[in-house]
């Protein structure tokens, strides 16, 4: 038993943990904004923002020397005011946004060039997670997949026939070393439709895909050149620039061309359909905080009839009234008689809407842009 | 012919309007306000406040020297720049609100020591009338019959079973010269439910209690006097100091001790039971906006699936979505999805409610003020 933990300790201590702390979160409009992306905010009233969240989740498993966020320049400031711990070695900063396979890719080249063979783990700054100790023991599986040489993802057991999450199905369980319940993935499928959604939950072979990558580093950027050789090229120019005087200009040049595409098309897909995905499930409680519905839903705790509110200075009155409130200003906020209702009150714009809408806010964040008033994204 | 129309012309000689400018609207709030009651407000979309409508409606009858505002002494400023032909002579101020029966009986009383026979019209001052022609017949017919001794009303005849409104029971024809279609009134009945509303509707005799009294100022007064002798005599008091250095001190230690009531029951109701009330019926389009369901209403002209825009900043995005938005702010107000909504957007408070649950914002009204959330109303 002795051997057996110091292997894993062993896997662990390659470990780097890797935060793309990027998206808006466009259907968190007029709470997300360009200059507020969600993982800013406290969607959880914990206190603290979704990143700060996720670095102490992470901390445990990683250690604070080893956690590395890829974020906007916009967002450099907010990130290190959120993680005063934040190394500066640690941070990488886009000058513009490329998408999830250029983010995670360039963390995982610049932490193989530093230092070879690492396993490398990709958490979104912006997920929302119950029971850590469950999430550590996930993770830990994970990369002990991951020192076996797969590419590993974390599958969420699904509570519900949720229609708002993209789907795993399982296959077979792999027999891996310190990994005894990863199993081998069949494919992903997209967000399904409730019927579809009921199905998977039923089957028992479906997982939600949260969108949790751990790989050894130079494995993951092996895939991400089979899906495009292009791509890779340029990340690897990026990263042997990186810690190099060269590094402005080289970032200057490559990155606005790098290809925007989500990992989950460079790496997650064809290394499933390459047997060399694992998953590992996972049963914690898991949100990715899409929307206000799953805001109400995370905060009403399966009581359909609750008022979630959220906002420091709140200050409602609700009669017969359920859905969420979040507000960012001292104004009073008065509902009667409306069931499901999204409220989002902020200085400079208000959102009505219901939950059964709440999808919908993205298209009138697209409709905003259209019109050109970014005034208000 | 000439002759009639002299005669006619004579009981117009005669005739002095009151707007009783009083009552705040809660049902309007967060638009009405303690400090901006509902007459103060645009609600129509036609660019000017309800009282000012009033005053215009009015002054083709009556004539600008001849119509008298009673109103808050808070509300002096805001009635005198919305008015400023009002002449000094024509406000009365009240040192605090004391209900209709006070406000309507001091201006009669004002007036007929002014101008003993005067017939007096009271007109609210936060309803809406469209059709001035019909209106200014109907208030022609009224004062006819207040000059033939009786205590007018106009009723409105009914669009659809309203709810939200007091019905007047017709009787017989009277036979009252100048004023041919004067009925006699067999009752007043309150807000009916909907059933009874159709019913009262498909009946025909039934008009809407579009709360206009006109009637000789000393008949007035005796009625009031019939109902409530004590009420009379503080308001005969009043009256008598008026004009003189007195006015002061007679009003400080009479006014706050007259009852606080209603003119339906110190005028209306004993006059209809004692035979001296006679009803004109008014084709003309009304509505007393008493909650934002009118509004919305008012605005959709039958449109259902409409959704009404208020404020002279408005920013609304809506998809799929109908009822009514009254802004003060310069704010992006962005509805998704809701239906029959209203949403009402002030500086320092919100409120989000539905067409179906107009009413109950008064009780939100209420319970804010119960829990001293004063700084709101």
């Amino acid at each position: 038993m002795v051997g057996v933990m110091s292997e894993r300790q062993n896997s662990l201590n390659h470990f780097y943990a890797v935060i793309p702390a990027g998206g808006i979160g466009s259907r968190l409009w007029p709470l997300s904004r360009a200059d507020a992306p969600k993982f800013l905010h406290d969607l959880t009233g914990s206190g603290q923002t979704l990143l700060r969240d996720t670095w102490d989740r992470l901390v445990p498993i990683a250690g604070e020397q080893r956690i590395m966020v890829v974020t906007g320049r916009a967002h450099r400031a907010a990130v290190e005011s959120q993680i005063p711990e934040l190394a500066d070695l640690n941070v990488v900063l886009e000058s513009e946004p490329r998408d999830s396979s250029a983010a995670i890719g360039l963390a995982a080249a610049i932490l193989e060039l530093r230092e070879p063979g690492v396993i490398i783990g990709s958490f979104a700054a912006d997920h929302v997670i119950g029971n850590r100790p469950r999430f550590k023991r996930a993770v830990i599986e994970a990369v002990a997949a991951a020192d076996a040489g797969y590419i590993a993802t974390i599958g969420i057991t699904p509570t519900e026939a949720a229609v708002g999450f993209g789907y795993i199905r399982c296959a077979a369980a792999l027999d891996i070393k310190h990994a005894p319940s990863a199993l081998a993935v069949d494919s992903f499928v997209e967000k399904p439709d409730l019927e579809t959604a009921e199905k998977y939950v039923s089957d028992g072979n479906y997982l939600w895909n949260g969108g949790m990558f751990i790989a050894r580093a130079d494995r993951l950027l092996e895939q991400i050149g089979e899906s495009d050789p292009a791509l890779l090229a340029g990340i690897l120019e990026l990263a042997a620039a990186w810690d190099t005087p060269e590094r402005g200009a080289v970032v200057d040049r490559i990155w606005p061309g790098l290809t925007k595409i989500a990992i989950d098309y460079t790496v997650a897909e064809p290394a499933a359909a390459a047997g060399r995905l694992a998953v590992i499930p996972g049963d914690f409680d898991w949100d990715d905080v899409g929307d206000f519905a799953s805001i109400a839903k995370l905060h009403a705790s399966g009581r359909k009839s609750d008022l979630a509110i959220l906002g420091e200075n709140a200050r409602v009155l609700a009669d017969s009234s359920s859905g969420v409130v979040v507000t960012q200003t001292k104004r009073l906020i008065t509902l009667i008689g409306v069931s499901d209702i999204i409220v989002v009150d902020t200085d400079d714009a208000l959102l009505v809407t219901t939950t059964a809408h709440a999808q919908r806010v993205k298209s009138v964040v697209d409709a905003l842009k259209l019109s050109g008033s970014t005034d208000v994204l």
